[in-house]
This record gives C-alpha cells, structure tokens and sequence, in this order.
C-alpha cells in the first residue's frame, strides 16, 4: 500500500515528485479517450525509471508464444498492446542544456489530473545548477473527447529570473518498443515521414508469421509558438522535430500550443492517411485551443451528471470511486464496437489483448447503469461481431459451436496458457448472462431475439458438445476445466462452469420458443434434436453437492484438499501468487476470487437466503481475494446477507486499489476492468440495487463511517437521483416519466422527488 | 510407416537415394561415440532439404522459456541440445562445379551403415551434365569408440571418364544452427581460427542469462591427400578449410584421409584447448586410419560379444533388434559419469534436454544385462551428483528433499510446462527403484547402503512433504499430478503416483535399518520423527480402487469418465496428439502409455496373476500406445499372462519403431530412450527373464513366426547365452564360474552347457 496523490473529491494532486515512484505517478496520471491514451509521462522526456507509454485503441501485435512446446488447440499467437507513437514530446532547452526532472533542480512542482474537466496539468519552477536562471514552466494536456483523433499540449514559460536561450523541439515520434517483448524487437516500421508542415510521421507494424492485418498509424502535428523563433526543423527515421528557439529576457513568456491528430488504419486507408490527419490537424488548430477545451470539458461534464457518486463523510472513498469511473470512461464509453475494455486500458501493456470475461462480469453491470443503454448495446454486438472467431475457437479444440475468447482483440483467441484458454470455458456462460443482463434490466428484448438468440443458440451448441455423458453416474460432466478461481486448473465439475452451461442451455431454450414461428426460427436452424438433447443436459446436469456441509462443491475434489482458512497463513505468504510456487497455490484450498459464490452473484434469485449463507460462510473465508475482481462480489453478497461490516471492509479493498497501489503492482498500469468493483459494492451492495424483469429496487444501508452517500441510475429512458442518508432515502427523478421501484420490498413511485425515512 | 533401408542382419543399407527422405535417411544412419555424434550427412554436402547436425555430449544451451507467463516455480529455462562443430565437411568440386547428390547426376549409389563395425559407407558414381567426366567416389567414415575425441573421414575418388580438374575442400565449419531456436539465433560465437597446421577452429557458446556455464570446443584436423596438390588454405569466422585440386587424368585416383579431434570445456580448459587437440590429431594420424578403424571395430566386437542378440527366421526383427544396440551404445555406454542417454542421443536435437525418465525406467534393466555392471552403476552415480540439483528444484516448489527433474543437463530441471516439470513427480519413484534395481540384479548392496540410501532418504523426504492429510478421509493424498499417461495433466491420486511414493517410503524404511547404527547412520541425520512419519503415510496412503471393477483406478475421477476402447476410434484420427486438440485429449479415456500397468511392470511380485490380468484387460484395451516406451511394458506384462499374441503385437510396434519410421516422426532422429523396448519385450516378455533377490529366472516361449532366438546375459561377473528353439531350451556359460537359475520355476545348475526340452 503507497499513496502518492492527495485525497480530493475531484482532483489527483500532489506537490511532490517521488522519483522511485515515478512509474506508479504516471499510471495514476493517464488520460485517455476511448480512441487513444497515454501514461502520465512528461512532455519534455524523464531520463529516471520509468515507463513511457501510449496506445492506441484497437492496434495490436501477435507476438509468437510458440517456445518449446506445442500442442493442437493451442493458440497460434499472443496478442500484444502495443506501445505506439509518442505524440506528446516537447523537448526542452535552456541554454543548451535538456530540462530532465530525474537530476535538475526545481521547486514548487504540481501534477494535477482534473477528473471533473479530463485534463492533466503540471508546473513547477526549475533553475539551472548555478541558480542564475529561473523558469516557471506549466504544461496542460488533454486528448479530445468531442474529436477523438485530437490532441492539445500546451506548454507555458515564464522566465522568472536570467536571461537564457530557451529552445522548444515538439515531435512525434514513434521509435517506441514494448517493455514485454520477448527478444527486445521492433513492432514497427517506418513508412514516411515530412517535415513539411504540417509535420507528419507514418509508421506500420512490422509483419507477423499468422496472417494478421498491419497497423498503419499517420500522427500530424501543427505548433503555434510565441516568444521564440522557428528554425530548422528535423526528421530521422520515424520521428520529426520541429525546433524553436530563441534568447528571452527576464518577465517574458514563451508559450506552445502543439496540436496533434492521429489516425490508424482501422478507420482511414494507409494511403488517405496523410491527407486525412493533416486536413484534422489544421482544423483543430484552427479551431483552437480553448475553443477544443470548452467542448471536450463539456462532454465530460454530461458524463458525470449521468455517473456520478457522492460520498458523504468520507473524502477518500469518494476519491476512489470517482477515480474509477474516471479511468473507466477514459477507457471506454461506447461510441466504437469493435473495441472492449482492455485490462490496462491505455495505462500500460501488460496482460496483453483487449478484452477478457470481465467485460461481461463486471463492466457490463456498471455501465447499464452510469451511461446510455447504446453503449452497454454496443459491448454485446462486439460479442455478436466476433462470433466467427468463437466458432475458430470451438473449431480449434474439434468442438461445435462458438467458444468466446478468454483474451481476444478478433474474437480469436490470443492468450497463452492452455489451462486458460481451453478450460476457463465460464467465460462463455459470461457471455449469455450479459445479454439475459441487458434485456432484464433494459426491459427490450428486441436485442435478445435478434442477435442475441443467435449467440445463445452457438454458446448452447458449444456446452452440447463440450459436456460428456458419464455412465457410472448416468449424468452429464464437465471435465478439464478451470473456474473462476485460477488457484486451481483442469478440475473436473466446477460447480460454476456446470451451473453455467445447465443455465445457458436453459435460457436459450427458453428464448428459442419466443422466436418459435417467426422468421427467425428458419436462420437459426435448430434441430429437433438439438432441442431434445440441450432439455435432457439440463435435466442430467451433474451438479457437485455435499450433503454434509450442505453446500455446493467447488468441483470434485475440493473437499478432500488440506481444508483450512485463510486466516491460518502467515501473513508473509501474502499474496500467495508472489510467494508460492505454482503447485503449492494449485493444491492448495485458498480461492483467488469468487467461484461458486460467482454464480449466487450471477443470479440472487436463483438461490434462498439460506442457500447464499451458507454457502458464503463455508468459502469466503478460504477466499484470498488475490484478483481484484474478487472483493466487490464478496461485498455485493455480504451486504444481502446483512454481514454489514464484512462488506464494508471488502469494499474497502476495491475503492482505492489503485489510489494506494494495493496490489503493489499499480506501477505497470491501473486495473481497469476491476475499476467498476467499488461502484457495484455501493449500488448493488450497499444501495441493494436489483433489477428483476425490468423492475427496479433497493434495499439500502448506510456503512459505518458515511454520513450518506448518493448516486445516479439510468434506467428506462430516466435518470435517477438516488440519495441514501442514515434516516432518510430520497428519490429523485432527474429525467424522464414517473417509475414505479420496489423499496425495501415494497413498490413506489418516484415522481420529481420521493422520500422515505429509515 | 515407410522402409527406406534393406533389411540385412548387420547393415542399414540401401540403393537408393530418396530425396524426399532425406530426413529421415539421415537419422536412420546416425553414427555414435558416446561422445559426439552425428546424423548420416554427406560429406560434400547437400543442398536438397535435410538436417546437417552434429551433437557433442553434455554440450548444451539454456534458451529463454518466458515468453507471456511465468509463475514461481516454473523453470527458468529451456535446456537445448545444441548444432555443434560439424567436422565431417568435405566440399569436393569438379572443373569448378560443386558435386551435390541433390541436383547432380550419379548412378550406382550404395549407402551402409555396418553395425557389426561401426562405420558409415558411401559410394556412387558421379558424372557432370554432359557426361563427358565421371568418377567412382567412395565415403568412409568412423568415430572411434577408443579414441573418442577421435573422427577419421575418407574419401576415395577414382576418374572413370575424362580428364578432370578435382578440388576437394576439407573442413571445420562452426557456422551451425539449431533448427529449434526461437528467434533464428546463433548459440555459438567465435574464438579463434587458424590455418595453420593442425588447422583448428575455436568456437563457445553465446552469453545466457542464467549463469549457467558456457562450453568452448576446439576441432582441428589434418587432411592427408594423394594425387592433387595443395592449395592455399582459407579460413573464416567460425570456420577454416584446406584446399587440394589438380587436373586428374581418367583411371587415376585421389584420396583423402582426413582426421579430427575435438575437444570440448567439459574436458580441456578453453586456453588448452587448442594445444591438446592439435596434439590428439596429430596422434591419430600418425596412427593411420587402418590402424583406427582396427581397434574401433575390434571394440565393437567386444561390444557385440556380451551383447548381441540373434533372431532365427525372423530377418525384420533380427535387423531392428540389433540397430536398437547399436544407436543405444552409439548414444552411451558408460564411460562417463556426467553423461547420461538422451531422447534423440546424437541423431536430433528435438525434445532437448540429455536426460529423462526413461533412462531409469526402460534403459536401465537392459543395460543391467548387456553390459558390465559399472555402466549401470554410471547411471546411478549420475543422480547422485545431481542431487544438489534436485534439492534445488524441490526448494523451487517450496518442498523438501529431492526432486529429480524430468528433463536436465546438470540436475536441474529445464523442461517448460509446469504439468510435466512439478507434477510428472513419480520419476522421483523410478529413480528410487533403479536404485532398488541395481541392488537386487548385481546382488550386490555397497551402493545401495552408500551413495543409495542417501538418494532415497530424499526421495522419501520429498514425497513426506508433497503428500497432504485428507481430514475427510483420514488418509494421506497426492493431488496435482500428471502419471506416466501423459494424456492427462494435473490429476489427484494417481494410483502409479501414489503407489511409487508409498513403496519408496517403505523401501527407505527398509534400507535404512540396514544402516542403523553403522557410520551412514549418521550422515544421513535422518530423525525419529521423520521415521514416525514415513512410516504413518505408508499405513495410510490412499490407494484409488474400484470395488466393482476390481482394480485400481488410474486417478480419482478416472471412472467418470466416457469411458470406451480405442477400437470404437476411427482410425484416421490416430496418432490421436496429432490430431485431436489437447483439450479433447485431456478429457478422453485414452491412455498413451502404460499407468496403473506401469506398477505392475517395475514390481511383478507385488500383485498377483490374477490383479495383474484384471488391471490388464481393462486398462490395456484403452490404451494407445503413443508413446514409444509404451508397447515393450506391455509385451512384457501380456507374455507373462501368457497372452502370447497380444505380445507380438506389441513387441512388432517396438522392433522396428524407426526403421520403418512407425511414428511417422523419425526424421527429426530416433527413438534412442525407447530403443531397449525390444530387448526388453524379447528378454523380460518372450524369454520371461527376472531377477528376484539376485536370483535370475527364466520362463521362456517362442514367438509365433520365429524359429527361435538367443541372447546373451551378463550376470554376476557371468557371461550366459540363453538359446531358445521351439523345442529346446540351451543356457551356455561363455564366461565365469556355474550358476543356479530357476527355470519355468525349477532351480537349474548351469555349468558350460545345459540343455531342456521344452
């Protein structure tokens, strides 16, 4: 645990530069805007430790994973972010010597990420190693959320005492290379670049063995500099400079605005590329700077006043949340489909692939809620896109049906470990339980029987092919899979991996008949047969259960482990997975993340009170929370089981988990995809938040140590002010027609305000 | 399966060149040292496709394994059996056009690899496109088993037709690759070269990140030549060629003698290399070929003595039989503790790694009986310098003892899949009962109560700590395993697995009491409660049984499985890992060797008939044998249950594997771990050889289709032909003093000849 910034509602601010800390400071201070993001790294270069970093949404690398041995069913390829041009670089000189933080003097340093306006500020007053200069430098950065393409950098220089040389060198630069490459290569390649204004770089990825498509990428800049005069400008092999230079006496001010547009071959052809980011950068510098603020404030403005979260009382949680959803929404807000919420986002490059089950799991949840239903809508048409490449997954293992990816960018598999690829198949259940989300809390099942019933009838074609019928037991098992709990591999009868095949195949069935008759029926062509055989897996779906214990078993031999609590391990072995060898953590009973208890998330009321209980108390406690999508589960269903204080401390796991570095590995970038994990522990914990068959409810408490909190809903074409006090809960419709919600069991409707004390 | 070779007692020739079995044609006349070693590649070169390797023992290469993810525990790299030096390099042109069999002219081609002699010959007639010249060239070629350091290469070249201009190039060429790198990189970096005579070359392994000692070897030669003159010699990085040419006039003749030595780090220090290798090759010609190759093939002869087994009326068997010695001793035969018999020997570079299993488990028991005793004792005495290594990999996993790695150069493990490295744990068991082996076949017990008992104490060390306490069933467990059927990963309670850790205990047990007391005792520091606790998991080890079925269950869940024979398969998915995905494989009943019957195999006493022919009937028919040390297991299991039939069967998959390339995979080199398969299911199956407490029995039958067989037997300081016709039984003592053997259960006393009717 380490905090760096201070604790503000809206802002991630500090006066000090840790160095050692440097890499940490700049995932925290990553902005993003769905389209591209970057680390927090600074405009004028760092020369100490640290991590620059800048990625494009969408553009990739399959890196080869073929080392050593190979099997068939393994994936081809591991599929890379990859670190892409570096737009932001603005050199600096004074008097021939590079500004450079890591070993200059300076003073009154500020960082500021503004979560409310989505931009990132710095200054700080540097002098040189005689003290006979002074400068005060600012330097104010954001990527445009209005022009997606767009980038402003500006850069302030104040001369505060002397009389030095002072030289700027904008550039863009793309002789980037990942920091998780496996021979230290290249993932690019020069294409062209000019020096003509406006000044250009064009770089394409360098080829790969597998047949996948080449990222071009054309970044072009304009700089608008006053106090200094324009010289030469330079070119080398993928990068340009232009350079700004001049003598500026004591009191005056340089400044830069430096524009950027940066285009990829994902929306504009190598050959129009040029052309096109030129044509956009000239706009936006016309446009100009402020004018480029104004809309791109205003556009995170509307967000907030549909997302926000308040906390009364405690400033620190409120700072974490709104981090989160500030991250979150830097990453994605739904305006593209063909891209998912990568698991660093654009705040680094581990993990590789864009998306994984949490999208579904954990993301999906949240933004029905905090954004228009178009944009969740548009999470599931990426699914629906890429069912070509689940069928080559399924295809890939001699399977029928479509098999999702555990880490895609295509749809096509790209992770590396067989005993995740082919064995976490749960993710597949993920997928059909978004789209049940989606038309259970949007109350539209147009989607569910149009592209909808399509995956649900491939994901139930996968599971008929994918169980087998033991004779011994006369039942159907899933052997050779791994559940959500990755502390264990290749088991056999994960209860959540069977729950999810039996419930998909029951869901589909059901959906299947609404489309009985109708024109979609014919393009599904579903079997009678296929009917008859997915109705008796659901009726001989072998489902591990322990009479004793009264509880549903993890997977076969769970309890034959050496059964004991997490609070019997020394606390030195924390995390296990940074202490135990891999075969000590397999055969170990300690539970990374929610697995059974995964599936009471997945459906409360699929389970009695009594059930949940039960359950909860038998495997919470073997549980280490080692993934940082566990506690929010854990916290969702202690608060409905009423274990108030339970939830309040593993909520208190997920709300800062960045904020201070909880896992200790925040340096290599935020953990996006678990970022809507303090949100679900208030709304669908606290709040008790439910939508069941489009009907909305509460159930809340206040936490110990809040004074109240409140939140908003969208839900149904409303936009809903809910506020939680410790006496009273108000209700208050923001937008849209009168709703009728289920409080504490009971049905109100919410016309302007509603109030109920408690 | 494809013939490529005659089938010939002695010889491995043929004819014909198959360019489109260059591969394969090159492995199967791999020749040996059991120092160096190569593939059967032309001298003058080759430029058709085909794999020029040359392989020095011990020599090796740690690769890089973390490419994506990497937890604690998994092996930092990659041993790689590495390309070295090839030294065989005779470029020959005639009147400026470089002779090459893969576009030239040639007739009259004879290739043979004489087994009895242990040398590689070649010859054809050469002619250019006009057919206006033509020469009888000839190729001989040996490593010598006295001399190892020590190659000569012959080239013998006659002008039938014209009047040519010959140029004959001998050369030391470094500048080699392994075809199984990642990343097309070079593991070998130059030192020195030089023309000068002895010319030499001086080339070492590149830098490795993981502090593991890099080789340096030195090769020089000296070429002796009749009828052209020399030229000027060349050298380059990496490699030195001396140059011979003249006009040759039709009739006459040109020879060359060229001798090598080569010396490797594992021997001479690098800065003494080249002094001692232009030494030893200056030796060896001042010897003379015919001097070299008498003493090689005398030695050979010696070989064959104690070893050679006789098919009568059976030429195929007669052939694979004995190609099966002569690549195994070719590979090793125990002049040198620090080596050990690879997967592929000196004929591939493929699995990597000089050690495995197999060597304890199949090569052991035959070369117990074929050769003296120190060469098994060699074998032994390799595991015990390696334990340091061994303790390292059990500390790797958090445990302790010894764990023995499935794959090495020093001990340490270097194979990279975590479901073989930590989890194929019952080679812990096999070097445990080679030790047990040992004792029992010699009768003598000076290893077993020295280094022996220290192995063991480890050992059972290692499995005390790995085993767990199953509360639920009051019994000892071992889960996270992969068992022998390397068809399933990570499984709990393998019965091979388990029952391996149980008699080792009991053996250790066992041992240990002999020691009591005496100096070992306390060098051991073994302590009352490690003995307690031994003994406790030997009372309570969980042994999987199924009482239905009345056998033991190969894992626990075994039995769920869809459990159906491998003749229900369709044949065109067989060998089914090259065409069903790992998944489907993991999850099928379909064992590729032997499990449960593994157990059976290393303890025939243990079982009764009637266990041994229940787990037989029902795990044999499942299995499919794709591994090549699975067929001879099970010839000797059927054989003993007098399912004669079965037997031949399985020994026909065995005798011949490479040569007629059964696996359809020899041309990546051979099968030299299971090449003792034969022996053993002639030997142990046919003729029902045991050693119970050093007491050797025989129960033998003539297979179906032969006439009969003989084999000979070292067995305490005895040498014994065994004869075995359809009618008779003959045991003739060629060597030491009379000895009792059971005979069909009788005890029999043999003196220089008995005879049996049978």
């Amino acid at each position: 645990m380490k905090r760096l910034f201070d604790v503000d509602p809206w802002k991630i601010k500090t006066e000090s530069l840790h160095h050692e800390d440097k890499r940490l400071q700049e995932s925290l201070t990553s902005i993003g805007n769905g389209y591209m993001g970057q680390r927090g790294n600074f405009e004028e270069g760092y020369s100490g430790d640290g991590h620059e970093g800048t990625y494009l949404a969408g553009v990739w690398y399959p890196d080869k994973t073929r080392v050593g041995w190979w099997k068939i069913g393994y994936p081809e390829y591991f599929g890379k972010v990859i670190n892409a041009m570096n737009f932001i670089q603005v050199d600096i000189q004074v008097d021939g010597e590079k500004v450079d933080l890591a070993k200059d003097d300076f003073r009154e340093f500020y960082l500021e990420s503004n979560m409310y306006k989505g931009t990132l500020y710095r200054t700080f007053i540097w002098s040189n190693k005689e003290k006979t200069t002074e400068i005060h430098f600012e330097f104010n950065r954001f990527l445009s959320i209005v022009e997606k393409e767009t980038a402003s950098i500006q850069v302030r220089a104040e001369v505060l005492k002397g009389n030095p040389e002072i030289t700027l060198r904008p550039g863009l630069d793309n002789r980037v290379h990942n920091e998780d490459t496996n021979y230290d290569e290249m993932f690019w390649e020069q294409v062209e670049e000019s020096t003509q204004k406006p000044a250009f770089v064009t770089a394409k990825t360098v080829t790969n063995d597998f047949g996948i498509e080449r990222f071009t990428v054309t970044g072009a800049m304009i700089n608008e500099v006053t106090g200094l005069d324009q010289k030469e400008s330079e070119s080398e092999k993928l990068q340009v400079r232009e350079c700004f230079s001049g003598k500026v006496t004591k009191g005056s001010v340089v400044t830069l605005n430096k524009y950027v547009a940066l285009v990829t071959s994902r929306d504009i052809s190598e050959e129009r590329q040029k052309g096109t980011a030129r044509k956009l950068v000239e706009k936006a510098a016309e446009k100009g700077q402020k004018q480029l603020l104004s809309e791109h404030t205003t556009a995170w403005k509307e967000r907030w006043q549909k997302s926000d979260v308040n906390i009364h009382g405690d400033e620190e949680s409120q700072q974490g949340v709104r981090f989160n959803l500030y991250e979150l929404f830097s990453t994605y807000y739904g305006e593209d489909s063909r891209l998912n919420i990568g698991p660093k986002g654009f705040t680094g490059e581990k993990y590789g692939g864009a998306t994984y089950w949490d999208t579904e799991a954990f993301l999906l949840p949240m933004y029905l809620s905090v954004a228009d239903p178009k944009v969740s809508r548009n999470l599931l048409r990426y699914r629906y896109d890429q069912l070509e490449g689940a069928f080559h997954n399924a295809q890939q293992q001699g399977l029928k049906g479509a098999l999702y990816p555990m880490v895609t960018f295509t749809g096509v598999e790209c992770h590396n470990e067989w005993e995740i690829t082919f064995e976490e198949i749960h993710r597949n259940g993920a997928i059909a339980h978004a789209i049940y989300n989606y038309a259970n809390y949007t109350g539209d099942e147009t989607y569910l029987l149009d592209e909808g019933i399509e995956v649900l009838v491939e994901l139930s074609r996968f599971w008929a092919d994918r169980v087998h019928f033991s004779k011994r037991h006369q039942k159907y098992m899933i052997h050779g899979v791994t559940g959500p709990n990755e502390y264990e591999n290749n088991i056999n009868n994960n209860y959540h991996t069977n729950n999810m095949a039996l419930w998909t195949l029951e869901y589909t069935l059901e959906t299947f008949k609404k489309v009985v008759g109708q024109h979609k029926e014919k393009s599904l062509n579903v079997t009678e047969k296929e009917l008859i055989h997915w109705a008796d897996i659901v009726e001989k779906m072998y489902i591990p259960y322990d009479d004793e214990l009264d509880i549903f078993v993890q997977h076969d031999t769970f309890l034959d482990k050496d059964i004991r609590s997490v609070d019997t391990l020394d606390p030195s072995v924390r995390p296990l997975n940074q202490h135990w060898s891999w075969d000590k953590i397999l055969r170990s009973p300690f539970i990374k993340q929610a697995d059974v208890l995964q599936s009471m998330y997945y459906f409360p009321d699929r389970y009695t009170q009594e059930q949940k209980e039960k359950n909860f108390d038998y495997y919470e406690p073997l549980t280490v929370h080692e993934s940082s999508l566990s506690p929010s589960v854990h916290a969702v269903l202690a608060a409905e089981l009423g274990k108030e204080d339970k939830a309040v401390e593993l909520y208190a796991r997920t709300a800062r988990l960045d904020l201070d570095n909880y896992n200790n590995d925040t340096e290599d970038g935020l953990h996006i995809t678990s970022m809507s994990g303090a949100w679900l522990a208030i709304v669908q914990g606290f709040a008790g938040m439910r939508v069941r068959n489009a009907q909305l409810s509460f159930q809340p408490f206040v936490p110990k140590g809040w004074d109240g909190y409140d939140f908003k809903i969208n839900f149904h074409d409303r936009l809903l002010d809910v506020t939680i006090e410790k006496d009273k809960i108000i209700l208050k419709l923001e937008e849209g027609k009168p709703l009728d919600i289920i409080l504490y069991g009971e049905k109100v409707t919410v016309k302007d305000e509603f109030q109920k004390n408690i």
